[in-house]
């Protein structure tokens, strides 16, 4: 049983709600921007500034020729999509009224050097993502898959690799 | 004029002829796969594992029923893509012998919550991403817009999301 002041897996429904509505009555509230910029700090290093936040810092490893000093793009895309995918079962899994003991996402992608290295032309990305969800909640595994099935459904960061966005880059 | 010393860029460009000579012997040496584990931490809250960095914290803001303490995934994945450009134009133009005095890349992203909120069926992640990148370097302009457009051409993050990636998900 949650209390106002005990709330399952801590997850704040009471704003998700707020949003909802608010959305409900204004759709275009639902229109949303993100932002970040980046900086270079010599040689492969670089990193973001997002909102207030500490800069995050990237490099690439030694044998890239980087210094090592930091995850790489690919990695923190990784990460990027991980992070997304707990809010999102933590999200269905609290409106489910379902509590969740642990939750550990593994995630790997290959990629094939030849593009970016500039020795081929194609596909200089992934080429496929694979991610085990390790998730311990109360609820019976049918719940589970159904809760399952709607985070990869309704992930953000895993429809924009999944689906073809447009990246527009522009020389300012 | 560059020496053992003083490198164009803080670039090693070494390290990448040393990998594409390898790639050269042997072309299997160009398949890599990279990895991230993702912890949950309570709330929308979680952070990322990637070698032996330090873990990158997530989150969501309040009115998206998070705390507000990081950066959140859809952020982090225009700072992994600006991260990557940078890798891009810090290779290729040192490459060509062209000095870069400053590179600031800015990213925004535009998305529609109806989805992610389970209020719609359809795409929950970007509808497009946006970036302009403000580069100072010494080259000519016609110089500058063909490294602009190999950078563009071989970024593994942007192909990542210019393309539709195979991602499968499971309950491990």
């Amino acid at each position: 049983m949650t209390t106002a002041t005990t709330r399952l897996n801590d997850v704040d429904l009471e704003a998700m709600g707020t949003l909802i509505a608010a959305i409900g009555d204004d759709p275009e509230k639902a229109d949303t921007t993100w932002s970040a910029v980046v900086r270079w700090d010599g040689g492969f290093r670089s990193h973001s500034e997002i909102r207030d936040f500490a800069p995050t810092a990237s490099d690439e490893p030694r044998g890239l020729g980087g210094t090592g000093s930091a995850p790489n793009p690919v990695e923190q895309l990784l990460g990027a999509l991980g992070n997304c995918l707990a809010v999102g079962y933590a999200a269905n899994l609290t409106a489910a009224g379902i509590k969740i003991n642990d939750l550990r996402i593994e995630l790997e992608g290959d990629l094939d050097l030849h593009t970016f290295l500039g020795l081929a032309e194609g596909n200089a990305g992934y080429e496929a993502i694979r991610v085990a969800v390790h998730l311990d909640a109360e609820g019976d595994e049918t719940a589970l898959r159904e809760i399952h099935d709607k985070v990869v459904a309704t992930s953000p960061v895993g429809h924009t690799l999944g689906r073809a966005i447009p990246v527009r880059v522009d020389l300012a």
